[in-house]
């Protein structure tokens, strides 16, 4: 694929992706989509023959971002551990911590809330292999950054990487308007809770 | 109204509320709301001209069921801190603990994380005044309770009765099937998560 159209394509996904974290994304037109991405909608049509083509791109883009993020706060983690030799135990700790936090918050802001139940089918078994498989990939990197956060007591063994996922997706789905106008700052504040929720109990 | 014409009329709503825990209450045709419930469709439309007053009714019947396991909870810990002159301070503190879990579960059982959205109106403001002043006394029950279980250190003061209810609808939200066959008991576990990040912070 040439460098533009290229381009072109990932502005149609990333476009879908953000457009589908504030409304429904079968109520999106994907005239609007194209639009919104700077192309026209033949330039769609040939990128995506249908919705389903465009969702699981978009899976695989929002996949793509969350392992990046992984295997930054692995790699930084390792890091540390090597240093970690050196240096005094309860800083190793803060640092950890750190790191685990800003993984969170950015899995959140990545979107998982808002898009996980979208792009999740309704059977697992039905999800296609090869996002699957990436799916799978990624549970994995969070169960071996867990390892080390099991370790310093960050948070609780019971908790593993695919219960954290569903539950940052729960905690973060957007709320009602009604609702959120009762509360200052509420998405925020059920993602503080549940975080809280997965320290271990003293 | 006679007995016999009011409990149809329960019947009806006491239905379309627990139809309405499994499906997009919009989706449920009337006619099997009618059905389910034993009365003809005439009676239906007789009692609730349109899908409204039925939702409406469907608020308050869950309100007033809300309203009675605050009271019941209340009563119990008024009781309890009578005789706590008497009795040893842990075992008031674990009695405390035990209504409170209780209390919590049960407004889960009730339906919260499926009905409140469907029944809290898109702004707040629209809300019946009727409906929202009763809505309003759940609250203030629920902050009542608080205020003895924040006492003995059991929840945080941070968090009060308004962010509670919406944390427990949220976590219990319906999971999508392919999400719910990675984790076993997974809404059971989000609220249980939810409920250990409201304890204080050691």
């Amino acid at each position: 694929m040439r460098a533009d159209a290229r381009r072109r394509r990932d502005a149609i996904i990333s476009t879908a992706c953000s457009l589908a974290r504030t409304r429904h994304e079968d109520a999106i037109p994907l005239e609007e989509i194209a639009q919104e991405a700077g192309v026209g909608i033949a330039t769609l049509y040939r990128n995506f023959p249908d919705r389903l083509s465009l969702r699981q791109a978009c899976a695989e883009f929002l996949i793509h971002k969350a392992t990046t993020l992984l295997e930054v706060a692995d790699h930084a983690i390792t890091i540390l551990e090597e240093e970690h030799q050196h240096g005094a135990p309860s800083a190793f700790s803060l640092h950890i911590e750190k790191i685990w936090d800003q993984l969170m918050w950015d899995l959140v802001e990545l979107g998982l809330g808002t898009l996980m139940p979208i792009f999740a089918p309704n059977d697992i078994a039905s999800m296609s292999p090869d996002i699957r498989e990436k799916f799978d990939h990624v549970i994995g990197l969070l169960d071996n950054v867990l390892t080390h956060v099991h370790r310093i007591g960050l948070i609780d063994r019971q908790f593993d990487g695919i219960t954290i996922v569903i539950g940052l997706s729960t905690a973060s789905r957007p709320q009602v308007p009604g609702l959120s106008s009762l509360v200052p700052d509420l998405e925020k504040q059920m993602v503080r809770i549940f975080l809280r929720g997965l320290r271990p109990v003293s």
